[in-house]
């Protein structure tokens, strides 16, 4: 009998249904790749040389850059990756726009008043802000940034895109005008460090910055020193360089920034919903069907 | 020359501004009605009786239940109110929008972690939930719920208004299955205590509400007990019974409760769009036509 081999934390209820919907298969828990023709989760990278009967893994994430700095000339041959490209589009999207209203209507420093029992009432007023109408530049236009767009519609924001075909120059000219800039870029070496001094320094001060996709798209240390100084207006970050944050990092205490620990595309019901996809390609694996999601390893995401 | 009370606190340009846009009226500042034919802003109700000289009051507030007591049979003969209704509707929209996805998505707790400076990660997914196809059950069905639907239209969401012509019974029906409960209605004898302890037990264990009216609408303490037992997943209160909150009242540390502080109505450039409707209106006022927002003393709103 064929194996999967489950590289994901189910509970016993999920474990059963995903019996019930892979039929004909062996489920065997705890992460091991031995004798399995498919995976489901993100095993280590390390371990797939030496699985030669693995034919498929089902990521349960989008980002695959683990795996990125194997022999894919090789193991190319014999197996494929799916990510859950798309997946987390809708929860990452309300998140970015929780965090954007968040700052622009003030609702971080009304949770530090309230921890001060501290109500100050109308001066609070004359330093918010409305979205509605406002320039969002978006860095890397993927599923989370489309589905942000489609949020913001009825805010009449001016969506400006900004796609992998967009160049540095475009980026450059866009930043000035905008009053928010969420990136929800993959980690490649197109965009490591691209959000530098120099970038962050063209964003005007009532600016806010929201990043969703990898840490070291942003120089941290030049984004912390903007938000200090008063040249940004805030920051919403998913992702940060180092996860966890280590509890010494400026970013814990830089004012008018939101760390939502890369907890963006979370829903209580996330790993029914990766069941889900993976039940689907699963359908489509047996009837020798394209699969839905297939990692392109040398673009990187 | 005719004369202008000025009854709302305007920077030397504001008042310059005005002044140009107000020729031929004389502006008194400082909120004395004496020898006024207008007003701007809202004068003490016990002023108007024997302000004789006064036609017209242009408030800068939605709401108008501290000049309801008077004696208007007497007084509407020669005195006409206008206030500034759906001026707020954007703001407030967004800040109900951004405490609503602030408790869906987390950011409430996440914002404790950070001042803990306490990393938690994934686990804070599992506690997350989307708004997108969420049922919405709005109370009140003015500017301020009808801008909010308007920006819940790309969400998804199940919108179920009630207006003044609704019944209790069909609040009643609506409540059980209600994920969020907005409430925008004005203090008047129909809405006074009506979300008391029996409707907010109607409500599910995972309901969210939020109000944005006037805080006489809420028992609060049914609300406070509920929210301590679970019983309901939120509150975003911008209005409470109470206003400035005492530092001892419970609401302050109620959990999962945002404390808006009545700041939802408002933007850095309020005044100047006060006053932009003001201008609007007095020339409407010169060329005997008929005003904007002229308020219903009978009906309260």
């Amino acid at each position: 009998m064929s194996c999967i081999a489950v590289c994901v934390d189910l509970s016993p209820a999920q474990t059963e249904h995903l019996s019930r919907q892979a039929e004909g298969y062996r489920l065997q828990p705890g992460g091991s790749l031995a004798g399995c023709e498919i995976a489901f989760g993100n095993p280590a990278p390390e371990a797939l040389a030496g699985a030669e009967s693995l034919r498929w893994i089902q990521l349960e994430s989008v980002g695959f850059g683990e795996y990125s700095g194997l022999d894919w000339a090789d193991l190319g041959n014999r197996l494929t990756l799916t990510n859950l490209a798309g997946f987390f589009a809708e929860p990452v999207a309300e998140t970015a726009l929780a965090g954007i209203l968040s700052l622009t209507r003030g609702l971080n420093r009304l949770a530090t008043l309230q921890a001060e029992r501290h109500w100050v009432g109308d001066p609070i007023r004359t330093g918010l802000r409305l979205l509605g109408g406002a320039r969002v530049v978006m860095l890397g236009y993927g599923s989370v940034n489309r589905r942000l767009a489609e949020l913001l519609t009825p805010f009449g924001c001016k969506v400006v895109p900004l796609c992998s075909g967009s160049t540095r120059e475009q980026l450059d000219a866009a930043l000035p005008s905008a009053d928010i800039l969420v990136a929800a870029v993959p980690d490649t070496p197109q965009t490591r460090g691209l959000l530098n001094a120099d970038r962050l320094a063209l964003l005007p001060s009532k600016a806010v910055i929201v990043n969703l996709g990898r840490g070291t798209l942003v120089d941290e240390a030049a984004l912390c020193d903007a938000l200090v100084r008063g040249r940004l207006a805030g920051a919403v970050l998913d992702v940060t360089q180092e996860e966890p944050l280590p509890s010494d990092h400026p970013l814990w205490t830089t004012p008018n920034t939101l760390l939502t620990q890369h907890s963006a595309g979370g829903t209580m019901d996330e790993m029914d919903r990766k069941i889900d996809v993976f039940v689907d390609n699963l359908m489509r694996y047996r009837q020798g069907r394209d699969l839905l999601g297939v990692a392109d390893l040398k673009r990187g995401y």
